[in-house]
């Protein structure tokens, strides 16, 4: 009976503050193979453990990351090339996390936009493109941004970050009416303190839940009547 | 280094004429553990094969499927306890066949409604449980509709099979404007024969593709106009 070793890779994603917002958190590749190239964090399934529990036992140790916002698995991958050095069944996940999360200060991690993200080892390059699809269509029917936003935003700020990861432009009106009807945001009652620009206060919002839910789950095609529902 | 058994699990779909339409293909377990008991078809990957390659083989061999409409990857399982006799890490699949699809006549495959599936082997229901929800959801923003659908079929016939497989009331008119605005159906020009019950001859359809793609990526957070998306 054939054996594998299985392991486990983090696609984490965050939209920074600054330029070349969306960023995908990597480290450079010191030993064979794909020496010098970028890679996404990984490691092996030991005996007894969940992948789940591989995922975050490598974040914590090797990145000093324990903080996920909101993580799940994106695809298992089993191609027998995929490691030249030995057969290994991987399985990705995608993981988000807040403008300001940042990897230990002695480890190998490092932010890279998505924008100036080239080849990466093996098939981590695949890997980031499928995570980037997943979340942008899961922007639109479930709340996932809330683990990408700050705990406070205005609806300028949120707009940008939907522009940011879904690379189209956005309306703030817009987003926000939608948000609001779905129950995902709520006014916190406060104003923004006018910047150096002198602009006028603006409302902030935070998101009503941390908890990941699928908002809109029939978004064409919606039941006629819940109440006649045959579920 | 830790190695692992690994497996592919299929959660085959159909919608059957007749009543209970909405079905998974299951055997019977003749062996420990869960002798008696429903499972679904798995078997385990080789050295050399690929996870997609090991599934094509087992429905093969097993149960003589070899035209499944659509097949994705749904999940990939890792508790230790999943197998009571030796750690396996599964990955399950879901696949979708028209409605006139049976197993080899040879073959332990049988068909069961869903509405009267109960208790499975292993964590083989909550599987199907996680394969109908996937459908489900892309029901709406995809075409996956195409897999489960006769070749040709009047707007009433496709209403049934969207409400077989979501659970609630759909509306034949909206249904209809809705896939052929998307370009999802055509019309095939032609009329059914009166039934016995005599009823009017009714317009036919076809799916336009049995390619599967996602039709209505941002259903509800559309780009405000394309023209000017910044991917």
């Amino acid at each position: 009976m054939a054996k594998f070793r299985h392991e486990v890779i983090a696609a984490v994603l965050r939209v920074a503050p600054g330029r070349e917002r969306l960023q995908v958190l990597t480290w450079r590749r010191t030993r064979e193979p794909f020496t010098g190239e970028l890679a996404l964090p990984s490691g092996p399934v030991d005996a007894g453990e969940t992948m789940d529990a591989a995922l975050e036992r490598h974040l914590a140790t090797k990145l000093d990351l324990t903080d996920l916002g909101h993580c799940e698995q994106l695809v298992t991958l089993s191609d027998p090339e995929r490691d030249p050095f030995e057969r290994t069944i991987a399985t990705a996940y995608v993981g988000l996390v807040g403008p300001d999360v940042e990897p230990g200060a002695g480890s190998a991690g490092q932010w890279v936009p998505l924008a100036r993200l080239g080849q990466m080892a093996f098939d981590h390059r695949r890997i980031v493109d499928e995570a980037l699809d997943r979340v942008r269509a899961k922007m639109s029917y479930t709340n996932i941004a809330y683990a990408l936003a700050p705990v406070e935003f205005t609806l300028a700020q949120l707009r940008d970050l939907y522009i940011d990861v879904l690379g189209y432009e956005v309306d703030a009106t817009n987003l926000g009416r939608v948000l609001s009807r779905r129950g995902q945001i709520i006014a916190t009652g406060r104003l923004t303190t006018p910047g150096v620009g002198g602009g006028r206060p603006a409302r902030t919002y935070r998101f009503r839940s941390s908890r990941y839910c699928v908002t809109d789950p029939f978004a064409v095609l919606r039941p006629v009547n819940p109440a006649n529902s045959t579920k």
